[in-house]
């Protein structure tokens, strides 16, 4: 294994000290439990929003913290779900009067500990509310996931719910934002390499030199099928095509479109997979109305790509616009 | 080879049309030749800013054009020098009247075809000045290189000699600034893994599995040595050292810094690296007054990093904090 890391078991912290050194403005990273907040939290009188999960996936969540979008988030060890503790504490640091709002995506140990977390912030006399996203429709039922597993659409679960919390929506209101989220997001990915995860020293799955993960999870979960390469076009069309039809999106929907790479794409080719897809979309008459092309959602240095949207009404274009000023993500401002 | 394109001699131009339709709001992509410009270009009565160079280190060059930035960029084929025609029909789309700034990374053929470029667009009335970037410090000459090879401090002098003419300054002083720049940045790289140039369909260069090579230049040229792997800290170490003592940086000097990811190194990485390097700056008594983190100038899907810095005056700082408004940087808007 090569890796620009010191010690396998001090990376998640040492990345954590990194984030407060590169964006002490922003946010602030608390230590035992670990868990990274907006500067200057709570905010009296917003609901806050709280999301977390494995490390490994960065910029999500931690990259993500900051105006218009989370005021906190949970970084578990890598691909290993946040501890109650992380995310009652960080939810109690944040909670400003108006409630909060957990963002989970759907992987059992994390709505588990998300959900012992919300029940000890209730005792406490805070109003919680969670929304599990599951929008990865290459597989029912996965290793670490009963159902579909929350994937990319959390992305958009997080800017579009930030920017509601900012107008000073209400917790159920906010919450039924991330819900029409969930209800019309839908994402799909697949992978070139296996990711290592740093403290087991060797690549999560096999795979040969001509083969492809298609349908991959975002720790290496097995997909739909095991697949001889092929072209980006095609790749695009297959996941694509998963996307779009599931809902289905129909022609002259307005979506907003994640092309996602998994850590270790170049831009270049997500580029030439972004192109595919607008082809795609044109062809199917469904207009893209916002996009995001880049390393949102990864999954350490695995090779590949996901591609996710959202049906999007003018509301959730509304909330989409609004100013956002994080590390990851930052318009408007 | 797994790569995620269609064909490897249609990657440069599919990914130009990916770039056309996820920022056709800040810039137009431009065939025979092939070149990018700024949306409505060119600008009367500013200063116009042309860069470029191979392909292959998204989103340098093209990523960079927009408001206070770049108003052209020529894409060569993958690691090879634009045309001299690309170049000069490039600044001809974007002058305004007040003359062109060439930026140029130090690389024989880049500066052979922009100075034909030059000359010709001389011959035609325009102004044309060029600031030869070369703030490699690892190795001096090297393959495609007199000299010290132009690597990250090209993004530094793009963002701010763009923002010296979004404020009205002559020709004559964004050059200046643009050799204010050269004088005092610094960089060097190194890499875990080699690239693989779509079109050679093999990796660049041979390296063992417990490898490295140190002072890699973005092509995957030989550095300084080829090296045992080692900790982050102690790659941090040595390139740090080497970038800070070598004009020399003083204990007080404002830094700006650029912890650059090569294109395959994750972002979790990234941060674990800029750790170690602000402890270094800190130990040196360097005040790191502002920072980027992540990828702006890649080798395709190389894995490693690469440390920039630069000294900055009042007015440097001032022209960095200016806003910015491209697809791979943006602020202030």
């Amino acid at each position: 294994m090569k890796k620009l890391i010191n010690q396998p078991n001090d990376v998640v912290r040492e990345a954590l000290a990194g984030m407060q050194e590169a964006h002490g403005d922003l946010l602030t990273v608390h230590y035992s439990p670990d868990f990274v907040i907006r500067a200057n939290s709570p905010r009296k009188g917003k609901v806050a929003l709280v999301s977390g999960g494995g490390s490994g996936h960065e910029p999500l969540h931690g990259g993500f913290v900051g105006l218009g979008m989370l005021d906190a988030a949970c970084p578990g060890n890598v691909f290993t779900s946040p501890t109650p503790d992380q995310i009652e504490a960080a939810t109690k640091a944040v909670n400003g009067g108006m409630g909060v709002l957990h963002i989970v995506k759907n992987y059992s140990g994390d709505i588990m500990n998300f959900e012992m977390a919300a029940d000890l912030c209730r005792d406490g006399g805070i109003e919680v509310e969670a929304v599990v996203i599951d929008d990865d429709v290459a597989v029912k039922n996965s290793l670490y996931t009963e159902g579909r597993r929350g994937v990319g659409c959390t992305v958009f679960a997080e800017k579009i719910c930030g920017a509601g919390a900012e107008k000073s929506m209400n917790l159920k209101q906010v919450a039924d934002v991330c819900r029409k989220v969930k209800a019309n997001g839908r994402s799909m990915g697949m992978a070139l390499t296996s990711c290592t995860v740093p403290a087991a020293g060797k690549p999560t799955f096999d795979i040969g030199p001509d083969e492809i993960e298609m349908g991959v999870g975002i720790h290496g979960e097995p997909g739909r099928e095991r697949m001889k390469q092929m072209t980006a076009r095609e790749y695009v069309e297959m996941m694509g095509d998963a996307v779009v039809s599931d809902i289905p999106f129909k022609s002259g929907d307005q979506l907003i479109v994640l092309l996602n790479g998994m850590g270790g794409t170049p831009l270049i080719e997500l580029y030439v997979l972004y192109n595919e897809f607008a082809k795609l979309c044109q062809k199917k008459g469904l207009d893209i109305a916002r996009k995001l092309v880049g390393n949102y959602i990864t999954s350490l240095d695995m090779q590949g790509f996901s591609i996710s949207a959202l049906k999007a009404d003018a509301q959730l274009l509304d909330l989409w616009d609004a100013p956002v000023n994080t590390p990851g993500l930052r318009w408007g401002m």
